[in-house]
């Protein structure tokens, strides 16, 4: 089986959303070896840490929470589109040759899966693009950036998507994978009440090529 | 597809092992709607909250942490043992009718999965059992309670596991899986240097029937 692990790594140094300090993840030893006999850990992370799936919760008031984030929506085949080329927004015309059916689930392949630390200019989908993916019927969406948009004041781009019924993923990394189909599985812990929950996410190779 | 989930429901009121109240779930929301345009959340629990998976730093001095607990090891065929005559550990005797073979990763579906709360008397793995599995050579095992052993001084059980290379997944949800073989996919967050890492497990029927 060819396997892509296409999570980012959950430890204290990671990059985190504008580098803020306070949504670093802190993993507390609370049993180790020196008084006692097994080693114990508690974890302290944002549900948006890493790569997780957004809830409809966190963009719209009375939105649906993680826990209708469903194991069988999310093991599927999803399709990874070269969008290297380009800087700042995608928009409509980015997408307008990739030929994108109805249903389909697309994991944006950009140049953020080159950046070693955050960047504030990370590549994101403009609020035509996802007017454009909305009106197509998509399933959903992921992005190798740890935000599907950015500047943006009212945040359409995730609303447009919450309203249509797409997922979003978030916090991919996409840099070793070739675009093209794949089967992906995405399961996202079985958070309760939370606008997001972390996930790990890995592609498998199709039996047929693409 | 024919899809299982598993999986714990993690919130606040869920069961933890010996109900410790510190070993409960926090979810904090750090933004609303009250003051903001998102709603976000922090969570803190504990690495063997709810489903997960042992790493063998949960036992062993200088073990292996979580960053081991390999996606592609984890996403296999399973057996869904059907123990729910057991009563008290799980031993050898048990296991001889199984037929078990050398790799098979093994879920250990007991009374357990009918109890509603912690249940102090939950049926474990025997230390005398451990070994019969480990000379077999299992590559895991799963067990429907929050521990794979109990009231053993030492640990004999995860320790025998451990150093024979098995996985140990606890926390597993079985009372709706019929006994049989199974696809299972078992995704733990990439979480690096704990001894833990909690999981989000589904089993799908396998092509041919068992």
């Amino acid at each position: 089986m060819n396997l892509f692990d296409v999570s980012m790594p959950i430890h204290v140094g990671m990059t985190v959303y504008k580098n803020k300090p306070e949504k670093l993840p802190r993993l507390e030893v609370t049993s180790d070896f020196a008084t006692q006999h097994v080693h114990e850990t508690r974890i302290c992370m944002d549900a948006h840490c890493g790569t997780h799936i957004d809830a409809p919760l966190h963009m719209l008031p009375g939105g649906k929470a993680s826990e209708t984030l469903a194991p069988n929506q999310l093991m599927r085949h999803c399709r990874v589109l070269d969008l290297t080329g380009v800087s700042g927004g995608i928009q409509t015309d980015d997408l307008l040759l990739q030929a994108i059916q109805t249903g389909e689930f697309l994991l944006f392949k950009t140049r953020n899966s080159w950046d070693e630390k955050f960047n504030s200019d990370f590549v994101y989908l403009t609020e035509d693009g996802a007017r454009y993916l909305a009106n197509i019927g998509v399933s959903g969406v992921g992005i190798d950036a740890l935000g599907i948009e950015r500047s943006q004041p009212d945040h359409p781009t995730h609303k447009i998507l919450f309203q249509q019924g797409a997922y979003i993923i978030e916090g991919l990394r996409l840099r070793d994978v070739p675009p093209g189909t794949y089967q992906m599985i995405a399961l996202p812990l079985a958070l309760h009440g939370s606008d997001a929950a972390p996930a790990r996410v890995v592609l498998t190779s199709m039996s047929n090529a693409n």
